[in-house]
């Protein structure tokens, strides 16, 4: 791709990360730098009439499109969902860049402009899963790191978070990955179980008890988390947890358990997670407590992915002509 | 014990069994048959104020002590906890009838009686467990069937619900057991987690959509848990279950997981859940759930305990003297 030095710090894509409970808009310039953000908590679930979505976007895109009403619009995650602006039919895995591009689907804006959404992954088979939003941050990662794209034995991507995603890698595609309902489960325990009663939010992370419900978790892990959760309330009866303590312990008993159900899953494949290159990515607070989880069973190179979403969108909005079909525009234009 | 014949019939002692969010009142006669029974939402999580406790006991059991005002009274469960009437110290595992006996501590009722409340049993360790109310079904599964007690190479007893627990009992002592926070899981997977929104209830009990999901627990249980669950709803994106199985099938996997749990701690001691004498204890709906899994466990010889609490309440106010002082007190009475 050859830019024109007079597009550089100009606007030229608009990226979303549109999830169910957050929107995170973009603006590109045609380096795929981004120039501007906006961010608000207006995810899918708050939307619940037809004109909803229109009114969003033109809250979060409105000013940006007054200035350059042409710019391409790009947008990922559970705004394809059935639930979504309109669906985008997960593509199967293995799914590459290239599968994404042409899973896109098209909705008309009320401004008569085009967002084109990014389909989810799909793989199936006796227990199906599926992602949205998740594939653009891989193929962020990939486009971030060439050497990640070459890895002939598969990369390992963790995406921490509400439902954590762990997907394999290799040569630019997604071949097959699992999700772990930890985040969300770990809120449901803290605030809709007993666990939760007796339990203070601590000031500051305290990684020492993390730590030990990680290793409770992996050394004990035959017994399965039904059973070890129990002991974040037993452990404080005993006077062995502060109330402060009993959410990173359980954190770390949720999060251990990931891990060695993941580490079992791997081993059934021949490798182990402290054999695998590993990449994370998520915000950093979480990526951080993985790593130091991660760590607990002898991954010590899990590397933290920057900026994966934007790197993402604008790299699935390159190979779909969306930026290229721009800058054409701008060229033909004398005034640009 | 000898029994007078004017005594049957007659009350000779009221039982509680007093837990988080019930409270069930037995009224016993000389042979301990229960005459009557009260039953409330008055758990010990409703009561706040010092004079709450006195207030529910005087309307479940006013009624009986007005006629009979010397009624001995036992009560076992939450009641016994820091947040009951009376804190009534864990006992040890392994524990005996004999050392709950030991282990009762005393209230006075603002009418100037006494409530003889039973311990709970801790079992310490690196990981500890309490249960309170459930040490007295496991008297009473005892107390109703000589055989259990002898059983040299020990008994597996199951206590399905909120907290799931299951005791090693030999030579009747509850040896060791274990906490599965199966029910509150479920509920709060159900209630407070993106699974619940696409399920519905149903009308009947569909026991081949239970036995999926045990079985997919028991085939797939490496991967734990938090993996195996998400699998609910991906099942009900890729139209393989309605909205009105997918509880069943939830249901099926946790109590699957629990019981692959069970049988890897079993397996780690030598047997398994196929090899092992089982009675349950619980509700007949919960007990035929659990009785169906653990079929698919090689396990068909599970028998339900019937009235395993109150068997318990009067074992152990028998074993501690209570009936007996009462009797005394009777016949020494020329009106009795």
């Amino acid at each position: 791709m050859t830019i024109a030095h007079a597009d550089l710090g100009q606007p030229a894509l608009i990226g979303l990360d549109w999830g169910t409970t957050a929107l995170r808009a973009y603006l590109f310039d045609a380096a795929g730098r981004v120039l501007a953000t906006h961010a608000s908590a207006a995810g899918i679930m708050t939307l619940h009439q037809p004109g909803d979505f229109d009114a969003v976007f033109e809250e979060a895109c409105g000013p940006w499109l007054a200035q350059a009403p042409d710019l391409p619009v790009i947008a990922a995650g559970m705004v394809g969902s059935a639930q979504g602006w309109r669906e985008a039919p997960y593509v199967d895995a293995p799914a590459t860049a290239d599968a994404l591009v042409r899973g896109i689907v098209h909705v008309a804006t009320a401004r008569a402009g085009t967002v084109h959404i990014v389909p989810g992954v799909i793989e199936r088979g006796e227990l199906p899963n599926v992602m949205r939003g998740e594939e653009t941050q891989i193929v962020g990662a990939l486009a971030g790191d060439p050497t990640l794209g070459g890895a002939r034995a598969g990369v390992l991507v963790g995406l921490p978070g509400t439902h954590a995603k762990w997907a394999v890698v290799r040569g630019e595609r997604i071949e097959a990955f699992h999700t772990f309902m930890t985040g969300e489960l770990f809120a449901a325990l803290r605030h809709h179980t007993i666990l939760g009663r007796t339990m203070r939010d601590a000031d500051a992370p305290d990684a020492a008890t993390f730590l030990r419900g990680v290793e409770v978790a992996r050394r004990t892990d035959r017994a399965g988390l039904l059973a070890t959760i129990f002991s974040t309330r037993t452990l404080g009866l005993t006077a062995q947890l502060t109330a402060e303590q009993q959410p990173e312990y359980l954190s770390g008993l949720l999060i251990g358990h990931e891990l060695a159900g993941l580490n079992a899953l791997l081993t059934a494949r021949g490798t182990t997670l402290a054999a695998e290159p590993l990449r994370l990515i998520g915000s950093p607070e979480l990526c951080e407590r993985y790593r130091l989880a991660l760590a607990a069973f002898g991954c010590a190179h899990a590397t933290i992915v920057e900026a994966a979403t934007e790197r993402g969108l604008w790299r699935i909005a390159t190979q779909a002509g969306l930026v290229a079909a721009r800058e054409a525009a701008s060229e033909a234009r004398p005034d640009a």
